[in-house]
């Protein structure tokens, strides 16, 4: 084999896939560079699927935990006990920390390793920042890519932590398959929760920092929202759990809520009904990006340059200038 | 000539450039439906250009003023005031009052016949409401349309009076040749016009109701936020003017503001480079339109359905199923 063909997707997926992690990291920067990288990897990974069972999701598809909340929460330190929480119970977990605001991309690698702290020489464990910005698509194009990957690589559970609470971070935290809010004691108020968007994507939430004066107090304002809320029947009421994540205090608590809310999803027949609503979300998102980067490059021409002369002299109109530059 | 030829796209077009008002009204109620209704008025305006002098803007393209501020700053009754003055000066006049939040569309025609007051019965006057929503483009396709329509029909001024001030309305108000913005007395901070983004497009201020107490601290705030503002020596600095709309008092030097304004686009050149850059935005604007149209079209198939399938499946990716969607 020579050494294009092993640096180059195929031979990078193959590494990945085998445990290689150097190989993983790799793969995963394409991913998050988006564009002709992105694409290769992509259809490298598709070229996996003849070996899989048709007509069925992929088994190699990871389950998906988003943790958001906002900043100071404390969701690394909760991502953290998690990550201990589960290993001890032998699952493998990737963490995908994405963070849009960063200036940093390429992975981060020495914060990750740093973050990884007890975790940092177990091969049961592989974290990942993404800070991708600025090309097609962005995180939320990057995100459900950089998933599939891991899920081939050998991760079949991964933590999506974000950083910020903007709109992005809501948008790629909710297109996880479980999603956690993190809040705090005294921070009060279940309107900033709704505010931020956080609401309608909880499924679970947990009261970090439950050492703290107001923990009950927090649960209970959470506990009165879901109510007011009147979720139906069959439908998943979100579960509100108290935890210390410095001390680990009732992270074996939220390990449990996501479980339940994992059988919950697969009993009902959920799983399978968002993921395939998520693939046409992606979908659809990738159609809008490849749509927005047409319309870039038409109208920045010589030819719309001499179109828009024409117009503002009455010889064409947009209808049919639009068309001309759409080669319609 | 048949009934209709009489009646297509043409025949209305040239009724309207004859001077038949219910013509000019058809003509119009077609521009603000929009879709093929609104194009084939664009072509037929478009095969009215050869007549026309080559490589100079359209002789029948009109000045347009836009006239914009918050909720009951007295926009309206400025723009009836200014109507006043301007027929006292022989001038034809057309206004468009545009309304993104109205539920009438169609012309609105009783309220037109009110709001006209005292020029119902004068020729020299055409007033139109536009409330276009929900079709390819909107407002800010369908309202530089307009304006040729009215260009060609004979109204060389157009007053383009906006309701609200949401973006749609600061981005019809911005894209004419001057641009008013209507503020009142202990409208006070004006941080508020800043916020609602009119500070950028104003050429104009008119400080209207200048009979209540607070009218000279207006004018100042604004002359001090201009001082604040450095503008360049050879740019236009935006005139402050008190008036009283319906007393008519000062409604003479808004006019002469106005023309002092044109003069200066005119003389700078910045006139015709304005038009061209509203006309690439326009044609942009229409671009993006019908890319959003497409990706509309294309994502709520059965194809789509399916590509999301397989997708989910792993035997797809998304740059791959875009594709696809696309035809590319």
């Amino acid at each position: 084999m020579s050494r294009d063909t092993q640096s180059g997707p195929e031979g990078l997926r193959d590494a990945a896939c085998r445990g290689d992690r150097a190989a993983l990291a790799r793969v995963l920067s394409m991913v998050e560079r988006g564009g002709p990288d992105a694409r290769a990897i992509a259809a490298a990974m598709t070229r996996l699927a003849p070996t899989r069972a048709p007509s069925q999701a992929s088994p190699a598809a990871s389950y998906t935990v988003g943790i958001t909340g906002a900043p100071g929460s404390g969701k690394s330190t909760l991502t953290n006990a998690l990550l201990g929480v589960m290993r001890g119970r032998d699952e493998r977990v990737a963490v995908l920390a994405v963070d849009p605001s960063s200036p940093y991309s390429g992975g981060a690698i020495l914060g990750d390793r740093l973050r990884m702290g007890d975790h940092a020489l177990d091969e049961g464990v592989f974290v990942r920042s993404m800070a991708t910005r600025g090309h097609l698509g962005g995180l939320a194009v990057a995100t459900p890519e950089a998933v599939r990957v891991l899920g081939a690589a050998g991760y079949p559970w991964v933590l999506v932590e974000t950083v910020g609470v903007g709109q992005v971070e809501v948008e790629v935290a909710g297109h996880t398959d479980t999603t956690v809010v993190v809040v705090n004691p005294g921070w009060g108020d279940a309107v900033q929760a709704a505010k931020a968007g956080l609401m309608e994507i909880a499924d679970i939430f947990v009261v970090n920092k439950a050492d703290r004066p107001g923990a009950a107090e927090a649960q209970r304002d959470l506990e009165r929202m879901l109510d007011m809320a009147s979720i139906p029947e069959a439908a998943w009421r979100p579960l509100v759990v108290q935890a210390t994540a410095t001390s680990g205090a009732g992270v074996d608590a939220v390990w449990q809520a996501i479980i339940d809310h994992r059988r919950h999803l697969e009993t009902s027949g959920q799983l399978a009904e968002q993921r395939r609503q998520r693939a046409r979300d992606e979908i659809a998102r990738m159609v809008a990006a490849r749509l927005a980067e047409r319309s870039r490059e038409v109208t920045s021409g010589d030819q719309a340059a001499e179109l828009a002369e024409a117009l503002a002299r009455g010889e064409t109109d947009p209808w049919t200038a639009a068309d001309e530059l759409l080669g319609l």
